[in-house]
């Protein structure tokens, strides 16, 4: 057993937050944009740093354009908080009071002509009030236009992801140590749940699929109480220190007959494939199609499913998603899962996944427990 | 002390979302909208009882236009959801599938030219795949175009308000009770929330702000410990079968100063007074004058703040606002807050707050307990 938490990384400083906003700047400025328009939400959080209390109708705007410094609008009430953040002295804070116009104040920091991307999530009031002030600019979702804004991660970014991926590698070690036999899915879910906010989690998830449940791939833990015999997979992770974690496992409780290991050496070499065959250049297609044909050639090819993989960052979800039709080619920073599974409908499941970052030198999973298949009691 | 939870009403019927939706249609109808586009949020849970497990990239749209039949158009992989809800019957579902394209899913259902109303927190995404599939329509934020669309509460809606109401009442009836003296404003406020969550309340807040403190309008519980010759202002509320509750109460530890009386009978005869004023044709400003007037005669105006009441729901501030600029005419079923406060500083405050419904007779209130400065241990 492990009680020490796993470390908790520094706070991001003023530099990083400039750096990642520069880079979002020249890729605006790349993709033909006069800017971009973010608002609160994950784009705002990982951009500046700032995390209004709630999203409302009061416009939080940060405006990045090339040839500017970056500017945050704020409500003024709103205002001593934003100046309170860690990347506060990278942007220039400008406030609005109630009763004053705030799309006439974000007027004066763009080009009335502008073309624009806005974050996805920016709530249709803000959007229309920008467009009535300003009837020549025009504006895309920064999803369409720059879809991977995010993907490239710094390195204090990848320490988070580290950092998440070794406290949930902690609650994986210690579950791994308590009894399953005669208890339902639902507890260990509840140990595992707990064990992850332990190891500094704020946010979690926990599955447990025992038996013919570990053959559904969207299982959530229920009332099933797991006897010898069983595979059981473990799905767990959650948000720490911002950035999330998320792993899977496929143990076995007694002694595993020779098809389910079989199967396990299966998956577990498929992914360990698509980890080796994450570098530079690689294309996302390449790493899926490399899992996905070792699983076709052990004859296992309708049993799998056809997502090997997607971003996480901020968000748990995210760009590059590494499926047959994502051409996107690999760039160091990058950190997406990379999981395998093959699901024997009515009969048993196994899925193994790790969190890889993409480095000069390949991938290197940020999830690194024993993908063996452990034998518990 | 009360332990039988107030009651808990029926659900909504497929009536209830026909009536509230029908009623949309012919407010927009009156504004000269082609029709009213609502997304996942409060607006789509008051008029189709639909509320998806998260709001995402995935477009959810109800499209209510005159002359059609209410549609809602789904992804379909949350069309079962959809479908479960007590207000599916009350209208057209359709789907789309990942892979097409919604928005081109959406145009069947829209004008080609048509100017609608949108919900405020609609994504922009989503808009801007509206604006991009259908260039010649138009839009305008739901708040601007109808900003009392939600105001005029149904029968059962005003039940849902009463209910949570009783509910806070109960936990006040039993937080008065308990001994003061001696303990934190935290401690208390932690058992009121505790009583508020066993009284139904699914949120909660619940703020205790005792002596100086109680001078600041906008204190939450802090460490202060209670003692004799402390007023002691009480702040509840939340949400109860979705919609929210909310009332303020004065109290004093030990007895009063006969200042403490006078500004409490200031106050409570101010709220009574706005209360009395609630009548069909009656303005907001004319209520909020009601009170400020009392407050102003009795030489504490400049002690008194500027907002009188705010309309309550599904969510726990909406129009119409009780103020000096809001020349809103009441409304049978419309519901708000009234509320007279003093804050003294440095010294004490007192507020006192009701939820009321304005009917044909006039202002009834939904919170009921006794407004006289009760006298605690």
């Amino acid at each position: 057993m492990n009680d020490t938490p796993a470390p908790f990384p520094a706070p991001f400083t003023e530099q990083d937050y400039a750096a990642r906003m520069a880079r979002a700047v020249r890729e605006a400025s790349g993709a033909g944009l006069a800017g971009l328009l973010i608002t609160p939400g994950p784009d705002l959080v990982r951009l500046c740093g700032h995390r209004p209390t709630a999203t409302t109708e009061r416009l939080t705007l940060l405006v990045l354009a090339p040839g500017s410094e970056p500017r945050l609008l704020v409500p003024s009430l709103e205002r001593p908080e934003a100046e309170a953040t860690p990347g506060a002295d990278a942007v220039r804070i400008s406030d609005w009071r109630d009763g004053q116009d705030p799309y006439a104040a974000a007027t004066g920091l763009l080009l009335p002509n502008g073309r624009y991307g806005v974050s996805d999530t920016t709530w249709a009031v803000h959007l229309l009030g920008l467009q009535e002030a300003l009837p020549l600019t025009t504006y895309r979702p920064l999803s369409v236009v720059l879809p991977l804004l995010h993907a490239v991660k710094d390195d204090h970014e990848v320490a988070r992801l580290a950092a998440a991926g070794a406290a949930a590698d902690a609650a994986y070690e210690e579950i791994l140590a308590t009894r399953f036999t005669g208890r339902r899915e639902s507890e260990v879910a509840a140990d595992l749940a707990r064990l992850l906010h332990e190891q500094g989690h704020s946010e979690v998830f926990a599955a447990v699929a025992s038996g013919r449940n570990s053959a559904n791939p969207h299982h959530k833990s229920a009332d099933r109480t797991l006897k010898k015999g069983d595979m059981v997979v473990l799905h767990l992770g959650g948000r720490k220190g911002g950035y999330n974690s998320h792993t899977t496992r496929t143990i076995h409780v007694g002694d595993p007959t020779e098809e389910q290991r079989r199967v396990h050496d299966t998956v577990r070499t498929a992914q360990q494939s698509a980890v080796e065959s994450t570098a530079p250049g690689a294309t996302c297609q390449e790493i899926h199609r490399r899992a996905r044909g070792l699983i076709e050639d052990a004859g296992y090819g309708e049993y799998a499913t056809g997502l090997t993989g997607h971003g996480i960052g901020i968000t748990a979800h995210e760009p590059p998603y590494l499926t047959e039709f994502e051409e996107t080619y690999l760039v160091p920073g990058m950190c997406f899962s990379i999981g395998s599974g093959v699901y024997l409908p009515g009969r048993f499941g196994v899925r193994i996944t790790d969190v890889v970052t993409c480095t000069e030198d390949g991938g290197s999973r940020l999830n690194t427990t024993d993908r063996e298949m452990a034998i518990v009691e």
